[in-house]
């Protein structure tokens, strides 16, 4: 029987802001490599950015009903995290539920299904990340779980866990490692930020990087084209 | 051997852009959520809507033959709908063949194989909605049937049946449909502008729509995070 | 063991713009029909144009080391070509490698997998055409080759060889048929120029081109909707 | 609101037969290359050769309620053919469905989603074609129609068309066109047979189908290895 | 950093091997319909049906290495459970390691991704659950995690969760629910076989399972193929 | 032009068949990891294993006129290699021309389309590694090149190719390179047969591979369930 959990925890709106700010692929880094969704998880509109609390809501094949449910646990700062329970592309979100979803504070969606009402979601700026876009709408006939842990495009999501996502794809943040994900990441930031000016002046990576004798190590040969000997 | 109808059957242009005003999501709750293409039938830019005559043909794979025998046969206000004969993503359409169709009065062409020429289409503004983005071009040594009935991305398209295209996809209502289809859009649109303000105003679909009493008779239990019994 | 090939012949920048201008699907006819790379290596965004000579790199799945290496080969008018030695999806591209592979006047990539930082990149304006956008990383654990031949999305491309991309996909030319592609391509060019106002007027293909013998000759028949013998 | 038509015609079951012996190939060719299925719809185990009346039936994603309808119009020779309205892989008929529908005299089913308890239909003899392997059971919220028609696999399909499903795949001919099509292929099988045993000893396609002075006229040119000339 | 966890708890073998005998698609059923793992996970050889503790472990893209770290914690009745980093099809299991872990005790592998010696290990009986077969071997340069949490193929499964696998998928059963499903399973057991007799016997399902009265209240309306109104 | 090279050189069938024995993993190993075939080109039975000279051939999509050409060139101990110019699943080879290239002593072939027959050719023993199995045939319009380098399934393949194929998927060594990878795969299959009896009897890879340092140094480290501190 389905289930909805309220009061379910959340990260503190600061940190995932920080974490926003750092970007998906330097969270990904910063957390030890883990948490990423499958790549096919694409923003509808480019560039587009949010970072939120998961609010996880599982829906049965072409059928949006879960979501509708979640509207009423949603709280401001919020990202949406649907996945459905058999692999499906139909249009489980529209104009309406971004509209819904939006006036509860909701921040964008992360959908492993399609979404629909494209055009409108771009002119409301309301960002959805998706598996497919498609014109199909859904029933309302069978409810699913909201606010409990699920699995979304591969990756294992609780309500309250932290969602990245930017035009590099979605990364989620265990809630607990939040804190100290961000401080990661902030670190990770500022060595690259420092790297990218001498890289833009000509300096090579197998010298700021200190590689060449790594490589040597690994057996990495030079020859000439000409005399390949 | 191939074969060119004459003369098919076309529908109203009025109700025509009725349906394209609509939008495709509408269209197809509208017609009994039937007609809709696969989804990856997808638009070269965004935004594009358009609609027509459906103005059919059949390629086979990595020729296109067809499609020069098509153009003499389209009307202001067709729709190219083309599929092959097996499954091929080269790019049958490009730019002189764009301009061929527009110069015929043709608003868009739906294609389930790959198109060309990305760049100027976009300039021109010629929308296509295909499935995939290829540079290789076509032979010209098999020809295929024109203004038949054809299988397109998964639904079935006969000439002078309706074809609207959006960015959320592609529909094709029967013409015999077409008028009722049409007034059971506007309806749907008529009510769903109704609905919008009152959820961006935070009014739940839960409650607009009356689902409580039947989520509760499907089994739906709220529980709390720290006492989940 | 893997290999670095140094001092690698080149093509001489005039052809290779040459070839640019023709863009990638006149390219592909002007030398028969041969060396396109397959259509899901698409540009992370558009509308994108590049050419110049192929930077060769292979790496390992999840692994960029070889990039690095890469960079040191290069030279001004190079665009960089990365294949994987098994499938993969990764971003092995991002901000760093793009900021030092545009230090030495390289142009743009071609990859046969991920890439990341496309918000940066596009606001770059550094081209890159990939299978997939991830913002998963890579490690740097196993070296590769780099400027030997290799199989890149289904083309052989040796160092040095001319690679074209734009919207539409990406080619490799033979570096000792560039002169001779260019030829054909501008043969081209000029032919479609002279056809498009052509069409553009009216004309239908079927009489510019002489098609309707030939069709009649494949058994082409014209029927009449409502008396179809 | 879903529909069940009764009493549909149906093909003459010797015919049938004798297109099941001719196989699909061969009925493909023999009815002008139309009808064939997509080629993902495979066998679940092999060999498998049947053939019957279309006793066609729409399902929701996820929802196998039709499927029990169908079973009531079922007739002898009759094969089951089911089309999602959405894509679907899971797993819609099992051990129970296959047994009601062997009761009836029903042949086997061709399915574009998924299957079930492939070891016990193995073992029972009952053949399906199908997308996909699933052990993922369905639900029965939403029934669809049956014995209208569809589109199945990129083919249309009306009740009573004859499906033909082999080790090669599964193709449809229209009622109408079954005995002619019949008397098609056996000409095509006698001619195959008469051709074989000539191959076999050593006679090449090029001589028994006299295709050297067209490939001459296409420009095939001979060149010797070593000297390229 | 990666980790190896010992002394996991396991579940017991006696409820293992009850859930065996159920099968996947019956225990999906009986633990409310969760846990299947991504349809594309197939057995390398038909009939094939195991059931074990998860022995889980992690590997990065295109290398083995943690494979041989988890043979080391490997108890009898285990099932070795894979999942890599980033999607790969790669050959990470062979005869040498399925030797190995059959010496232990293991009774299966489910890895998604690819294997190899595919016709060695149908000769050991060895079953494999893959999402790919590939001669191509993997590398042992990166260590990844053992016996932690883990997503397989869609699947949140823990060390000593139970692993369920036949011809029809695989599903994961949570070790603290392993008892209750077990009873579940079988108690849907004895109803199906109770059931098949009746069908194979010629009773509808729609009048076995009560359905006709639900079929109306959704509107489904019998109509006459010659007078369809 | 479509060209046909005549008179290419081969390897010498006892190499060849030293390497057929080696099996396709092996080699792959043997010769540096490289030369694989995409993992989606799959034997259409199993078990198989066939090597040969590689007999190259390019065909149209849909279109297997150069197959016709290809039987012409044939030698005993040959391999048909078929890479179309544009992706195609269609069924490019069947029984009959299996059966006039069994005639000349052709060994198999590997086919990066489609084939069918696959009842017949399984009858036959006549294997083929193929990307998909269709009932679809082929037209006889355009010829390809016949025994110019190609590239097939991602892998460059020049006529006298030794191709390796079995159950695992295809490899192809360069002809130059063929001794010495056939002497290297000697070598690793004794090492490996020296190593499986060890593994049976329960020794740990990690102890046979001198493991555990490594490991260490990578930073592998255990903990305990209970405690994992």
């Amino acid at each position: 029987m389905p289930v909805v959990v309220r009061n379910t925890p959340r990260t503190d709106l600061a940190v995932i802001d920080g974490l926003a700010k750092a970007g998906v692929a330097t969270v990904h880094e910063a957390q030890g490599r883990t948490g990423l969704l499958r790549a096919d998880i694409r923003p509808i509109f480019r560039p587009a950015r949010a970072a939120g609390n998961a609010l996880t809501c599982e829906v049965a094949p072409g059928d949006n009903w879960s979501i509708h449910i979640a509207v009423e646990q949603a709280e401001p700062g919020d990202i949406l995290v649907v996945t459905p329970t058999s692999p499906c592309t139909d249009g489980y979100l529209g104009e309406l539920l971004a509209e819904s979803l939006r006036s509860r504070g909701v921040r964008g969606a992360v959908i492993d299904t399609g979404t629909r009402d494209v055009a409108t979601l771009t002119e409301m700026g309301f960002p959805v990340w998706a598996k497919a876009i498609s014109a199909k709408g859904t029933v309302k006939e069978t409810p699913g779980n909201v606010q409990t842990p699920i699995v979304c495009a591969g990756a294992y999501v609780r309500p309250g866990d932290v969602v990245v996502a930017d035009d590099d794809g979605v990364v989620v943040v265990p809630r607990e490692q939040a804190a100290t994900v961000l401080e990661a990441a902030q670190a990770r930031e500022a060595g690259e930020a420092s790297r990218r000016p001498r890289l833009a002046a000509g300096e090579l990576g197998l010298d700021m990087y200190g590689m060449r004798d790594k490589l040597a190590a690994k057996g990495l040969r030079y020859v000439d084209y000409e005399d390949p000997k």
